[in-house]
């Protein structure tokens, strides 16, 4: 790996767990000058600065982009549409910008719409897989994209110079970069992610509707705490990003339930050795991948 | 509560994770004076008694149960029916039985059927809530049933002092003990912990349908893996377990699926609103639960 330079200005625009402990990463490895935070709270970036997160406050976006090297899109994906076209009037010719949005082809999609030709050759789409329960700044830390996957899709009019630089500076966080086609990427996460998500909040959901869920709820153990953790996540953030991948999660959804149907077959005929043998395939393929992940 | 008094011979039908830390934890509170373990691997057998959880294996069943004050069922539950076959001949009068297994209307049935009317005074249902990702007689520990829950479910014909002194180890445990009906245990159970099974094997299932499970895997994070932690669990158990509660287990996936089309509709409409309402019904209910939970 060559040499990574250091960047003059980092922009973050949404200064929260993924923005503010990207900054983190890279001021920690000497790779970023000087950073400067764009938010909704005002109160949050001054959280920030106190954190020594973000060196300054961006008093408008005209300003804080210019002369930036990196503008690292980091706010919830539902507001991709807004602050791309309120950033793109003020891009610089070469400055280079990523997001971290969990959805790859609606970004691209606002992208086509809103940044220029020239600001696409520098737009580098990406999904750093880290999330956590907590959120905000103060849970931001240098090391949460350490050994965890980053993937980047990048547009076809994306160069290559772009492109190698954010991976080098994922590189330098931790991260292992990964590089798929955003529609390879959405199908990936809505298999994953998405459709776990939808079928934790969809358990808690069907116990709300028996007549004393409390009840219920007192005997649940440990499996159904770690089953249901997700259930817990932001409802306004998996809003936008189910809408956002909707066509590929309804497909998900479908398959699953077709997979669903052939343990209730199982089950209603009594078929105790399609049953084991149903649980063991589960297992075996669950046991590979621990296994292989890191 | 008044003083336990010690058990002088206590026997164990299944020196695993369950049953020995049973036996851990009257034996560290001195309320077991001498432990019988019953098992079908030598090899478990004796390393139970290197690991000083029993004192004696049995040499064979009627010996075991002679002059027992509790027997303790802790085999997989799909061996309930033989077991007691085996057990019923030499029970004493006085012998109190207690059991682990995780569904209790089949247990309850095979009691029925097997053991005399006099057996039966003595028979106390029960299903200690603390499973582990471990099993096995070394994966033992005298804690286990701190602050876990255990739900008795005694017949009609269950004498109160049998009740009474189950209840009174399982609290020596660090048990907390509640009682109810097992058809009302079976069916909380169904919608708290087996149903999340189902979906979880399903899921490593749906997954295993795709034409590279590895690919597709290899990017899934920390949610995917809680999500997905009970899909490790043992094949064989969960196939008696769902067989034996299947009637309630069939409803709770029908009523499953019917509120995972709900989300259907609501994605399939771009219902943005009803979206995120649904999602935080889900959060809050799973919070509320956190909150009261130990």
């Amino acid at each position: 790996m060559t040499q990574t330079t250091a960047l003059n200005k980092l922009v973050i625009i949404g200064v929260g767990l993924i923005g503010g402990s990207f900054a983190q990463a890279l001021r920690s490895a000497g790779l970023a000058k000087h950073i400067v935070g764009v938010g909704r709270s005002q109160k949050n970036m001054q959280y920030a600065i106190e954190l020594g997160v973000i060196d300054e406050i961006a008093s408008d976006i005209a300003s804080a982009l210019h002369h930036a090297d990196l503008v690292f899109l980091a706010m919830p994906v539902g507001q991709t549409k807004r602050i791309m076209e309120k950033i793109a009037p003020h891009l610089h010719a070469d400055t280079i910008v990523t997001d971290a949005g969990s959805t790859k082809q609606d970004v691209i999609a606002a992208a086509r719409h809103y940044l220029s030709m020239q600001s696409r050759h520098h737009f580098v789409p990406g999904h750093p897989i880290a999330g956590a329960e907590q959120s905000g700044v103060q849970a931001a830390q240098p090391d949460l994209y350490l050994n965890k996957h980053v993937i980047l899709t990048p547009l076809p009019e994306t160069s290559s110079d772009a492109i190698e630089r954010v991976c080098q500076l994922w590189q330098v966080c931790g991260a292992r970069v990964s590089l798929m086609p955003a529609n390879d990427h959405d199908q990936v996460l809505a298999a994953t992610s998405h459709l776990p998500h939808i079928l934790a909040f969809t358990l808690m959901n069907h116990l709300s509707n028996t007549s004393q869920p409390e009840n219920m709820l007192r005997f649940a153990g440990s499996g159904f705490r770690d089953f249901t953790r997700i259930a817990s996540s932001s409802p306004e953030m998996w809003r936008d990003i189910c809408l956002a991948n909707r066509a590929a999660l309804l497909k998900q959804i479908d398959m699953y339930q077709d997979e669903l149907k052939v343990l209730q077959v199982i089950l209603s005929t009594n078929d105790a050795e399609a049953l084991e043998e149903n649980f063991s395939r589960a297992r075996s393929l669950r046991d590979e991948w621990l296994k292989n992940s890191i």
